[in-house]
């Protein structure tokens, strides 16, 4: 048996639980790198991953007889092979974050025991990343900053926020990366004072400000990256908040490291946006893992202690409604006396030229 | 207030419901056209969608006062106010298939208010496809016609599986698409045999099938398509199963009209496959729309009668474990009497030359 379902099965005995459903699919690969759509249950006396017919060929190739996990076709279980699998048991765990109300009734039904929450149980452990989880949460990035340096050296007259979005996401599927970590965006100009936004057809203009917001996925782990460059010119009104923004990034990047409280930090950055009146439109950060967005979020409301090796991304913006905005951000590792950032692409205030 | 929130305070009424909250993203966007974050509450007094301040911008840009929606940034919502919305108010809708246990708790002591199942309300609602809708899937099918067109005749000697999946998808985003409708699937030779899989860079072969599963969003609808084609020759153990997957498609678009009992037309084709010794992998197709894979089902268990003007993909598909499969599928309209193929592609047997 693995050591993450070995830990999960000692977390079961000090919470007094004789099993759990596992569903979310991110915490089902964390705890036995499957990817395939099903869930986990972890029962008294073994390991269960129930699929369906479409994921079963696949399923069964990657499990070795080392991972303790029985595979089953959903079609080859009856109703009572599901009550077999708690006989005997009174409280079993659920992920009452993932699972819909109407699949908690389910499972109410279908396995005739009590359902206990377990608060993010297997979310909270996936805070700390170990070595491998580092190692590629570094190569995402590393295929972010290529894509990034790519990217401004290809910027052309009369293209569109669709094309250089396209153009990113080729760079990072032909450099490696398994997928996207998200949607990318890349805005011109007055778009950017929507912090979520989708590429259009806007052509590229003299004076624009860019904003890139890109990430994708190695081995499922995520990067996350914020970057704005300027258009032959960089316009006065956009230095100012473009410095402000840099600064807080760095501010932030100093405060949150190993044992830093994330409220405290957190309400001092809120203070520096109000004493300048800028509006605070999202949170200063998340972690990120084999989620994009995962714990810990960085938020004034999460009265939480940083830890060593969290992974987090810091992303102070600053967003003029109907005017422009901007939004620095890079991943970061979280050390016992610092931060460092694992994105690497230059933050100068960058000036392209169209070609 | 448009028609389709007409049409569900009425259903409120029947029901004997006060009011209901939406928060599936393509329920609120069905009911309002609005594809930001947020929830939809139909009040006893009002319509309201709470959003964020990451998306009030854009919401409040696309709102007119015709739509009679109020917009809230949640932030500026306290207790009192959610308190507000449903004051004197006993029974209210929620859908229990999207809501997470955990946020039904959440709802509870948000609203202070009896929540109760609303069975899938606006999703059977959807079933039925207005002009407007129909138009708009017709337009996600004739890019993924001309998407596949174009693929076929530009795929060369030691392309992979992943290079051709990307073209498929620029193909489709600069011919007018908002979007991929799910995950490309291209599979080359053995990798045929999983009916879920994801492109990867094994190099095409003669002697290969390929299977494709292709479809785009347009406006936010949905198109899916699959074909197989074969690489300069079509090896003898492709041919029958590729010829009665044909039939099995045809029996069911001939089947599936308006009036049909959708566990009838079904139980008939699991009896052919299980005269064949064919294992059934999947579901023999699914309604399609705002989401790629919504009602109605195409299975035995499904005891329902299909409706004119559902739109719907009919997709049997046949799987060797370890050696191939073969599936072929078109999104259809169901008609009085027929069933229309809105996808258009050629399903003659083609084999195609290595450039």
């Amino acid at each position: 048996m693995n050591s993450r379902i070995k830990w999960l099965r000692n977390q079961l005995l000090s919470l007094k639980l004789e099993g759990i459903i596992i569903s979310n699919p991110n915490n089902i690969r964390y705890l036995t790198g499957l990817s395939e759509e099903g869930i986990l249950i972890i029962a008294p006396k073994e390991n269960i991953f129930v699929t369906d017919s479409r994921y079963i060929e696949s399923v069964n190739k990657k499990l070795t007889i080392d991972d303790e996990i029985v595979a089953y076709d959903s079609r080859n279980l009856n109703k009572y092979d599901y009550e077999a699998i708690f006989m005997n048991t009174e409280n079993v765990g659920f992920e009452e974050k993932y699972v819909t109300y109407e699949n908690y009734k389910k499972y109410l039904q279908t396995y005739q025991v009590n359902f206990v929450e377990t608060e993010g149980l297997v979310e909270n452990q996936r805070i700390i990343k170990d070595e491998e989880e580092i190692k590629n949460i570094k190569e995402a990035c590393s295929i972010t900053d290529k894509a990034f340096e790519y990217i401004i050296r290809n910027i052309k007259t009369g293209m569109t926020e669709k094309e250089i979005a396209f153009e990113i996401e080729k760079f990072m599927i032909f450099n490696g990366a398994d997928d996207l970590a998200f949607d990318i965006i890349v805005a011109f100009g007055e778009n950017t004072s929507m912090p979520h936004y989708s590429p259009t057809d806007r052509i590229i203009q003299k004076g624009d400000i860019i904003q890139f917001d890109i990430g994708c996925k190695y081995n499922g782990y995520c990067s996350d990256m914020s970057r704005v460059v300027f258009v032959e010119e960089v316009k006065e009104e956009y230095k100012e908040i473009y410095n402000f923004v840099l600064q807080e990034q760095k501010r932030l990047s100093e405060a949150l490291k190993d044992g830093a409280n994330i409220k405290t930090v957190i309400k001092d950055r809120e203070t520096e946006y109000r004493l300048k009146n800028y509006e605070i439109m999202h949170a200063f950060g998340h972690g990120v893992g084999l989620d994009i967005h995962e714990l810990p979020l960085l938020k004034s409301n999460q009265d939480n202690i940083l830890k060593e090796n969290s992974v987090i991304a810091i992303e102070p913006g600053v967003y003029i409604p109907g005017k422009f905005g901007i939004r620095i951000e890079d991943t970061y590792l979280v050390g016992k006396n610092f931060c460092e950032s694992i994105t690497k692409s230059k933050k100068e205030c960058t000036v392209i030229k169209l070609a």
